[in-house]
């Protein structure tokens, strides 16, 4: 199974629509519905309301997702309390990717979809892309596209399925399938939805905001081929130091009510951090014709500044590694998980007398240490204009030594395919430069 | 290393202490101390209270563990919302267990340890069992023997290391670390503490109450080899059917006030459910000599009947396979754990209308069918006289049948042992089901 998954990401054509076509086809789909986002002020939000009690913004129907507060405690970290706003959604949803083979080779269904928070709206999804109340119709719209894939077992081969986390700083305990399942049978192909083989994907992944947070997380869940090569670390030794790592960090992470965030202030048209770092709530509408529902209005989190995440890289007795950072994040449900080397919002730690640990490696390397670079969104149905700058970058002994320091530790893609069979290992920003991999958008 | 396990597993006999000595041993460990434990009332804890503000259970430190409440509210299963006391206990210990080579077969060093909630007070410990408290010295005693080879990584060579849960109906998002670590060099026999081969322990888990849970959990742990069978689900379809199992799982488990616990009631000698159904939060006090400090008191959990734990086992193709259940408990960090096909206490089921699932065919199992039982002590750090039956129980197509029920999966014991390598697949029940074959108390 990895190697088919290598063979199509080894096909830089399709059976289908040339690599070449994608932007137009996405520009056409972009014409054929009339995308429309708007600011809106809190109190212009259909259906959502702050709560009489504590303040929380919620939709009356109680479903979809609220907006709450968090009190965070650590024992460890530069930082060891603070508050925040965050995004509860409990349910668990479904990101999938039907693939199917065409001449022999695998190829991805792949969808042109709207989110309200991406810049240019539309960007390339997965199959499906859907929340509980998606798919059993809190939306009172029409059903999902494809959802049957992932639903009934008789309509295809399961060939990934594991629970991810979201983005732990913005979302309480959010976790979705991934999934990828190889369809019995003909697929019929809605103009919105179009076969692309991975090397395809691969390809326009080197695009700037192309393809969509929850395409590049599941497609990091394709099967990986071992290179044959040796890990600086057995599995056994990279199992212990991660659970080492979870071990050691004491994290509380409590929910409070909005309007008693400590730090924040809500104003008639955003909830802001009182130095104005780090992100905003603010609200949005939304008129979309190939949407579920025809207009709605929700609000969003609007980070501050462009993110950069990078893995550094080397080579280690052949082998490429990547060096990876055991991460707290607020709202993981476990506390720690495997993230890039370089995970920052350079503005948000101006105020610091410090650089985060390798950032300066990151934003000073040369071009020839740059074996990737592009912009990319994320999840654009719960964050306004998020993007980061992702980075393989190239580094020696003297910017990332072997004996990696505490927190940090050399791992192969390899190793990191095979942790992302289970929940909750690697960060969504891993995933997303793991996805990079996997599609052989970059070879190291 | 499966296989130098494997060797140990089938070793009867070890290079120290012969099998049929250990009892003795124990006995005469037991009188080298003096123990005692007696119930006290509430007011009598020394140090321990109930906070003014909530009630909830507490040492004046802030340390050890505190007795709270919890509300758990769920949208699938017999019962919906329910609330209990809950053990809160953040703090992430070790259980672990140095092995070394004697005469070319792996053996494992255990503890004769006293825990004040066993009815025989003193069993098989693993080398190390510690709290965060117990080895930064929160007690104020002597430190952790061997201690070293878990916290130093130059001690010893790590084989197995995951976050495993503690009893989920008992306490809330508890893990410890499951360590095994071979050493280098000599390792000191302290009185407290004998060598032991797998299989001599795999001899001793078919005694009652004398290999203690936190032993059991560990052993769990060992790599267990691959009997080159087929197993009915691939490791892909498994992990599918996993995440499905926790996707379709919406859980709320929210910790409230111990004194305002819906339900319960609070007497100056214990708290109870108000129909005496499922446990009574009690006190004791501790006199030992052999224990960290000279003498204690602290609150213990004291369940009501004896568990029935059992998996029920069949040859699928000739290869033998286990029924494993996705269990929700309240306290589990994620929803859902794999637990026996039988977890139940039989008497807190009386009342209701239909009895649990599987219970009747584990309970009328004839004598030739069960090629497993015995009974063990729960954590008696934690809980009193909290016992359980625990069984293998042969079925057939009739009781048990190939396509299981909604909740249920045929798994392989390979199977099991490979999950257990990672966090929080299987619940502490299968997982002292799972050492009964590791050590090979067990042939199936």
């Amino acid at each position: 199974m990895p190697h088919r998954f290598a063979r199509s990401a080894a096909a830089r054509e399709g059976a289908r629509l040339r690599t070449e076509e994608v932007a137009d086809w996405l520009a056409e789909r972009r014409a054929a519905h009339s995308f429309r986002v708007d600011r809106i002020p809190f109190e212009r939000l259909d259906g959502w309301s702050f709560r009489e009690d504590g303040g929380d913004l919620a939709h009356h129907s109680g479903r979809f997702f609220t907006v709450e507060g968090l009190r965070v405690t650590s024992t460890a970290g530069p930082v060891r309390e603070w508050q925040q706003p965050i995004i509860n959604q409990p349910e668990v949803g479904i990101l999938g990717i039907v693939v199917k083979e065409f001449d022999g080779v695998l190829h991805l269904l792949m969808q042109a979809k709207m989110e309200p928070g991406n810049r240019n709206l539309l960007q390339l999804s997965p199959t499906v892309q859907a929340t509980r109340s998606n798919y059993t119709r809190a939306h009172r719209g029409s059903g999902v596209r494809y959802v049957e894939y992932f639903t009934d077992r008789s309509r295809g081969r399961v060939l990934a399925d594991a629970l991810q986390s979201e983005h732990g700083s913005w979302f309480f305990r959010k976790s979705n399938r991934n999934m990828i399942v190889e369809a019995h049978g003909e697929v019929p192909e809605h103009p919105d939805f179009r076969w692309l083989t991975l090397g395809q994907i691969g390809a326009l992944l080197r695009r700037d905001n192309l393809v969509n947070m929850d395409a590049r997380t599941v497609l990091s869940c394709a099967p990986f081929p071992d290179p044959d090569g040796v890990a600086l670390h057995s599995a056994t030794e990279l199992l212990s130091w991660f659970t080492a790592e979870r071990a050691r960090h004491d994290l509380t992470a409590e929910r409070v009510p909005l309007g008693r965030v400590a730090g924040w202030r809500r104003g008639p048209w955003s909830i802001d951090h009182e130095a104005g770092r780090y992100f905003s709530v603010v609200a949005v509408s939304v008129r979309a014709g190939s949407r579920e529902v025809s207009g709605w209005s929700q609000p969003l989190f609007e980070p501050h500044g462009l993110g950069v995440t990078a893995f550094l890289t080397r080579r280690i007795g052949g082998t490429p590694h990547l060096l990876a950072h055991a991460r707290v994040e607020g709202g993981f449900a476990d506390t720690v998980e495997l993230g890039p080397t370089v995970q920052y919002t350079p503005e948000n730690h101006a105020h610091l007398p410090v650089p985060p640990p390798f950032l300066r490696t990151v934003l000073e390397a040369g071009r020839s240490r740059v074996r990737y670079e592009a912009v990319h969104s994320e999840e654009g149905g719960r964050f306004l204009n998020a993007e980061s700058r992702y980075l393989f970058v190239e580094a020696g002994e003297a910017e990332a030594p072997l004996q990696a320091p505490p927190g940090y530790v050399w791992v192969t893609p390899y190793q990191l395919s095979r942790l992302v069979r289970h929940n909750h290992y690697l960060n969504v920003q891993a995933r997303t430069l793991l996805s990079c991999l996997t599609s052989g958008a970059v070879r190291l």
